[in-house]
């Protein structure tokens, strides 16, 4: 099945387009866990693994999907790697659709070897291994369409998908992303106009392709404005709640079918329990629990889920 | 000392404006010496560092730093990330300068976080450890300032250096670099701008800045302009050779003193061995060793070192 339509599929039976990011920096994870493990490199990925897997375990049923970014574990060297490693492996195990955040991008023999890593296969001696294997990677379009093939042929032959930087969510976003071409188009425009080139071939039953796109929530005329021009591009939408990004301003950007994208929350479900005093410091993942749920509810107000 | 100035010291000293990229895909490697490892992840991540031990030995004496580009070593997996971070080391004690090629880059917090892996320091509990500590990171600039500035600030506290992309020597790069603005400027003429405010507080003792950039030696032309707009920014800069690109075309971009970036050769070094009948396959390292000098003297008959 195409990884478009398992991410849809999943979506749906939750009721919940929300994927949560698990980007565990020192200070999201209560210092109880963290004292359980020396400080050091190998400690501190421990305690990432102890908090991601309380994360999953607490909110597997109602999430369709994870988002663990690579650099919060890059961070922390080889032992980090493994932590990223784990926590992928738990969330397959767990029913989870997996979507590394790595925003990688190369020329193309360079951007087959990451194809290699997290979609594809990497070939030993005639040998073919899975190594992160993971459902989804984000992509950066920098280097244009050679540098973006290798990720969208092991797509296709492995059913994996990419979520495509167009449009992000940072204040800085626009500095380049909203520069006016002589067309008249701005670059997030012609990005937009590749990806649907490179998603043509990886159209699934939904009508939405296994190349989908990163377009951020803080500013809803360029949501629709992006959303006209990839009809049938699935997005990653980051933004949503502190950052200014509205339930009702994502809701249009969707389908009547209550399709379209996916929502990303990070910090706020991880750091719940430091929001209320509704729960004690060892109720963290029980804190997750009720945001994704807060959450879920905010979002399918305004996105009728079929 | 500012990174930039201690890479223009090793090239001066070497005379030898080169860097060499340790890029080890399977194929690259001769067989006799996979051969002597498991065709596992492990096995042939100790092939690479063998590997790639020996093109040091060989060429330490003759070039200023080595460029391995993460992605090769991802492919591995964990034991790949070894690999990499044993090769980092080992060129280190051999005197070379370190440029990871990792094209990495996220927003804000997150750009802090691949930051800290590279070039800064990760904290836990108080404590400060380095990690993969290159000497330059390779950045990608689509996300804007907010993107670089956390790489430009540890740049400034630790004394390291980023090479942001700019005009890459890839076919499709043209595709969104290339794209004209309605003030006349190309997208690449932008990101310079941008380089060269994000460097302005890290100029060295030659003149030029530890914020330096990617400008493919492909396109003469293009070369030359990117040069006039970036008068204090160094290039790393790929495509010499079978890409097409020439020692005198480069030689144009650099200034008076034989200074203005360090150019790149990853597999003309690496399979040297599989080109001449001069040399047997045991010999790769010496091979490597044959086609440095080759180069060194190609780009030093037109650019005159100081």
């Amino acid at each position: 099945m195409r990884a478009i339509d398992r991410l849809i599929h999943a979506i749906q039976e939750k009721k919940n387009p929300t994927v949560m990011g698990l980007d565990p920096q020192e200070k999201v994870i209560p210092e109880y866990v963290r004292s359980k493990y020396p400080k050091t490199l190998e400690g501190m990925s421990k305690a990432i693994l102890e908090f991601n897997q309380a994360l999953i375990d607490a909110t597997h049923d109602l999430i369709p999907a994870v988002k663990p970014n690579i650099a919060f574990y890059e961070m922390f060297g080889l032992k980090g790697i493994e932590a990223f490693e784990k926590t992928c492996s738990y969330a397959k195990q767990k029913g989870l659709i997996v979507i590394a955040d790595g925003k990688r991008g190369d020329i193309g023999s360079t951007a087959e070897a990451y194809s290699s890593a997290f979609l594809g296969r990497t070939k030993i001696g005639g040998e073919e291994i899975a190594v992160f294997d993971v459902d989804f990677l984000t992509v950066n379009p920098y280097l244009g369409t050679d540098g973006v093939n290798p990720f969208v042929e092991d797509c296709l032959k492995y059913d994996k998908g990419i979520f495509v930087l167009d449009k992000t969510s940072n204040p800085s976003a626009a500095e380049l992303q909203n520069l006016e071409m002589t067309d008249g188009k701005k670059l997030y425009d012609q990005v937009a106009g590749l990806i649907n080139s490179w998603g043509k071939d990886l159209i699934g039953d939904y009508g939405y392709s296994s190349v989908a796109a990163v377009v951020g929530a803080t500013n809803p005329e360029e949501l629709m404005s992006i959303r006209k021009t990839m009809p049938e591009i699935f997005f990653l939408i980051p933004g949503y709640g502190a950052q200014g990004g509205k339930a009702e301003d994502i809701a249009r950007s969707f389908d009547e079918r209550g399709l379209g994208g996916i929502v990303n929350a990070s910090r706020s479900i991880m750091t719940a329990y430091t929001k209320t005093d509704q729960f004690a410091v060892e109720d963290y993942a029980q804190a997750a629990r009720c945001e994704v749920i807060r959450m879920r509810d905010d979002l399918t107000g305004h996105i009728k889920m079929g």
